[in-house]
């Protein structure tokens, strides 16, 4: 009979896992996990107390995971694969914005609303923002029907979903933009935030010796009819945590000046205290 | 300010994890962690959409686990890295016993039982086995204080944690061998099995086009004291599954005869019907 042994157990492991699998590409991944799987152990020469530590680690990150919070994505996040699979498969240099991770906390179903609406459901002081932009082909293009999905912390450095206290979709929307490609809407000025550190994620970036902060940034999902749809942030320029994201997640094309204004139309048009703070980012879409 | 591409990830997230972690140790496993996910999603070229897929996978794998099933042990178990980990840990060649999974149904805190005792607590016409053997260190030498945690599958192919009707410790004990390192307990005859299916590594397995049968065995963790606790199976002899283990586990040198006996003395003795089935081994321990 077949003696299962160092030596073998890759070679062991991938045939079972490979010869009968029900496509080609399940094969092929099979095979690369169960290799680097094996090497990860054997290179590191795992001991069994590190390896059930291993299978807790897992259990625990799993258990902290339910309607709210992705636990995974977030460890995904802030060891780099997430950003290793954006890198992929968003190739830099290609036309159109650069993309970015998702994160643990896009909602789907956000309310639709009318370009220029408010998306501040609670106000706690935060710094009011108003965000203007387009949407366009990668040519500058205007697209017509193009929708942005958009998220954020509020000041208290929460997202909604997070805070018991705030009221559901704040600062949450998915902003119509309109038919020329412009969109506006008023929000707070997004703030750096620590990921949540009270799961497993939190004793990982503890045992790295890691700080657990984002540099400030609005999530954006933007869509139009034909085009492939964008993931990405805009981040606040002059961030102290642009260099050590968390989650690796900055670019530099992604970074917009967030500037004061006492523009006194725009101040009576969007209902805004004076001085409020603009920022303008224009979109370039792909085709699908 | 740092833009991360898919040529600098992987070196900015490991200098990352490396730099402050709290000792060399987490920052060597941390450094071929990194290294290994990386890797492996740049091999495949991960989509976004398998990405997903995997954090889902998971986050299942996770939720299924509770006090009684493990399910991320099954997966270690079912993808050959808890031999992995075995064999780096309890290298082959050695003296003493060899070593095999723990798997994901043993149960800390089994009720100790003398020697000779009947470990089946409901009978469901299983074949009644006579299990008998001797502790010794590895040069033969019986130890005194031995003690033999016990659990196998009853005859339905379910361990008594699996099964709502089994009563509480069924085909499970913790033996005292007698001074003399000899022990002996009357159990159920061990049957081949299939692992749970139900939950994401069954999944697994159907996507691998693999079974999940484990041949039949009777699972020990053997302990002396100033002795390695040792981890292994008895397999049955003439199983049809030693070659395809869904787990990868068997080794020739732990595979047992169960040989029919009409022992009429050995029958009166432990209270058996004639035939009854009969097995002995005798494990060596190594050193602490």
């Amino acid at each position: 009979m077949k003696d299962f042994t160092l030596d073998n157990l890759t070679d062991v492991a991938v045939e079972a896992y490979t010869k009968n699998a029900v496509s080609p590409r399940h094969a092929e991944i099979f095979s690369a996990l169960i290799k680097h799987l094996h090497a990860f152990a054997k290179e590191v020469e795992l001991t069994e107390a590190e390896w059930i530590e291993g299978i807790q680690f897992l259990t625990e990150t799993g258990k902290k995971c339910d309607d709210k919070r992705q636990e995974f994505i977030l460890l995904s996040d802030t060891l780099g694969l997430s950003m290793v699979v954006d890198a992929i498969n968003h190739p830099k240099g290609g036309k159109g914005t650069e993309s970015t991770v998702l994160g643990p906390f896009y909602v789907d179903g956000a309310p639709e609303v009318e370009s220029g609406s408010n998306i501040i459901k609670r106000d706690i002081g935060g710094e009011k923002v108003l965000v203007t932009g387009t949407v366009s082909d990668a040519e500058g293009k205007p697209l017509k029907g193009a929708t942005l999905d958009v998220w954020q912390t509020a000041n208290n450095q929460l997202y909604d979903v997070q805070d018991p206290d705030a009221p559901e979709w704040n600062l949450r929307a998915k902003i119509k933009a309109k038919d020329n490609g412009e969109f506006s809407f008023v929000s707070e000025k997004p703030t750096s935030y620590p990921v949540p550190t009270d799961g497993p994620v939190g004793k990982l970036l503890s045992a790295a010796g890691r700080h657990a902060y984002r540099p400030a940034h609005l999530h954006f999902m933007v869509a139009a009819p034909g085009y492939e749809t964008l993931t990405t942030h805009i981040f606040v320029d002059g961030d102290q945590y642009l260099d050590s994201d968390a989650v690796f997640a900055t670019k530099a094309d992604l970074v917009a000046k967030f500037e004061p204004s006492t523009d006194k139309n725009l101040a009576t048009e969007y209902d805004l205290p004076v001085p409020f703070s603009k920022v303008h980012y224009d979109f370039g879409l792909m085709p699908a």
